[in-house]
């Protein structure tokens, strides 16, 4: 993975300070050790799942799907996997409906994701599942040690997995909530772990890594009041659920009051795709209000020769230009042509993550680098990256209802 | 349609003003008459569509495929379609590749679909699939009057449809561009252009609808400083592709330099998805800087009886709560509770859009609503609604590199 900035943040001592923050921060928030987790308990669960078993199904939402659906999306499309991976993130009773149908439940492993063991969305659709197949072999419970969920499951004999302490959800995905269904499905999770460690290590060992995301973390941070936005601009359709496990990391974390102000402060994530978003969204960055900053993400090898046919078509000949050419470098240059667009303006900070290819190796250093980035600025702009007191009151409301 | 507004405005000569200068653009910007238009020639046209074509697939980008698109996937996971509509809209050779592996060729109807009849993404998706299908009798060609476009399918003898005067991509999915498409797929295209007229006759006769559009619109416009970011949250999966559309139609309309000033402004428009993004973006709405406004949009009725059923889990009895609710019963709640905790902060600019069901009618008046509104905003923070010139120094750098 390369990230090229098109800026600089010179504040040293500001980047000697987050970075402290940050060693300290890490002896006592759980996702920074994942990368070296063992992993011997996920893979020999899910070498011994029955062959019958055709389909993994994740009854979660938010932080308990948002991780391995990024990940799964990313890797399907280019690997041959061993088993489909289904997510019942929605109360839309459409939707689980439609979900349901293009499943067969009898070759069906559901795993049911709930930290607090009582998120209403999950267990809703979990009673709705458990109704139609009650045989709690086809059941995995991921959840917090000592919640009613592990409860539950104990009383029925079914596998429980508890999630490491002080991990939140929206940094759970490379623990057992995104590896188990991501391994059951075939992914290779020991190369998803490497290419997040290659990052930790880069990070905390004064790797390359490290100048780049104290510069990029401290620049949004002091500039955060004038580039409040930041945009993702992924030119890979592969990338589009990477950008919603984004959208939540970055809003979640970065959007709530600061620990020692009354200042409610925040970055607003969008997620955009590219070349189609050229098409929609790039005006509004060309043009529009100087309140965005944007983070092109490439894939240098999508190891595909398709190609333009090298025809000729009456009154459109001065398309021939685009004969022969491969379409994966044709969306490279889509890329490095709105790159230079922007860079042209100026006044819209920018910066270029080029990642290799379609792998675990990849996806897992993309995350570990966003979760990073999110853990600095949220330093930086003094506040609790890790909670989310501001989704409570809906919940309150909602058990009002419905008493 | 309903439309609850949790603030007001009251600028009345600004209301009268915008009102007369939407009386004047309506006079030449062509999708204001969309709604009248005679679709005999396209009803005809998908009537005579040979039954042998089982799939139709749409080869365009932005304004050509967002808009039917969000009306497809909002029709099609509730009621029985006549054919498949599959978007090749991006130049990914992954995307391409699977997308074709999911259709069959030789029973698939191509319509292309560019304006400028030059757009390099759908034109070299084109190539890509006359090099496997030569046969000119599956395809329809759309675009503008005199395009090169036009002339190369004129002398295959393709059918062509020409886009209507004045009507640019963004604002053309209730015009032939989103027509033919959604005819050709069993979308009732009658009743989609019944919803937006309904909306439309409210909105110029002084009905309902006249008065909310005005005072929303004046209100973004008039606080376009402070609350510069517009998110809609809508309850339905189904509504996913729209809110895309909405993205183009908000950002690429709204972001721009001032017709009559250096000041380049813009409003960012998001789209969330209840109730998963609860889970995601919610905490940023609630805890955030005060900038976003938020519509809130709801189905009233699913027509759907899927429930919860009535299971007590062990140690899990505080659930039994949601015990034999219907999905949509509790997926409205959500909403409800979400409403309530965001009117609660006093400061978010708030409103709540009923849609009656998963149906034409409700859609096609969505959409429209959402065009006029688009429209009045422009004339109030002085853009040129219908322009994009943004866009072009991407496209130009392409070409150089192309050559």
């Amino acid at each position: 993975m390369l990230n090229r900035l098109y800026f600089e943040d010179k504040s040293q001592d500001l980047h000697k300070w987050a970075f402290e923050q940050i060693k300290d921060e890490s002896l006592d928030i759980g996702y920074y050790n994942l990368p070296q987790q063992d992993i011997a308990d996920i893979l020999s669960f899910s070498s011994s799942l029955d062959d019958s078993i055709k389909t993994i199904a994740v009854i979660g939402i938010g932080g308990s799907s948002l991780g391995a659906k990024a990940i799964y999306e990313f890797i399907k499309p280019t690997k041959e996997l061993k088993r489909n991976l289904f997510f019942f993130e929605s109360t839309d009773p459409i939707n689980i409906q439609n979900t349901i149908k293009s499943l067969e439940v009898s070759s069906t492993h559901f795993i049911v994701i709930s930290k607090s063991g009582t998120t209403i969305e999950t267990m809703a659709i979990f009673k709705y599942i458990y109704a139609l197949q009650p045989d709690m072999k086809h059941y995995t419970f991921i959840t917090d040690s000592g919640s009613k969920l592990e409860k539950f499951a104990t009383k029925h004999n079914a596998t429980v997995f508890l999630l490491p302490p002080n991990v939140g959800g929206r940094f759970s995905v490379l623990s057992i909530v995104g590896l188990l269904p991501l391994a059951l499905s075939g992914v290779d999770i020991e190369a998803l772990l490497k290419g997040a460690k290659d990052i930790k290590n880069s990070f905390f060992d004064n790797g390359y890594i490290q100048k780049i995301l104290l510069t990029k973390a401290t620049y949004y941070a002091k500039h955060h009041a004038k580039y409040h936005i930041n945009c993702i601009f992924a030119y890979s359709e592969s990338l589009t659920y990477f950008c919603q496990w984004y959208v939540q990391l970055w809003g979640e974390s970065l959007g709530k009051r600061q620990r020692n102000s009354a200042f409610n402060v925040g970055l607003t994530p969008i997620g955009l795709i590219g070349p189609k978003d050229q098409h929609s969204f790039l005006q509004l960055i060309m043009e529009g209000t100087r309140d965005k900053s944007v983070t092109f993400i490439k894939i240098e090898d999508f190891e595909n020769e398709l190609s333009i046919p090298n025809i000729s078509l009456e009154h459109l000949e001065d398309l021939d230009i685009i004969n022969d050419i491969t379409f994966s470098k044709l969306i490279n240059m889509q890329c490095d042509s709105i790159i230079e667009a922007i860079e042209n303006q100026k006044d819209i900070p920018l910066d270029r993550i080029s990642i290799e290819k379609n792998d675990e190796l990849s996806i897992g250093a993309l995350i570990y680098y966003y979760e990073l980035l999110t853990s600095l600025v949220g330093v930086l702009i003094d506040v609790d990256t890790y909670n989310q007191p501001g989704v409570e009151l809906g919940k309150v409301i909602l058990k009002q209802k419905l008493i």
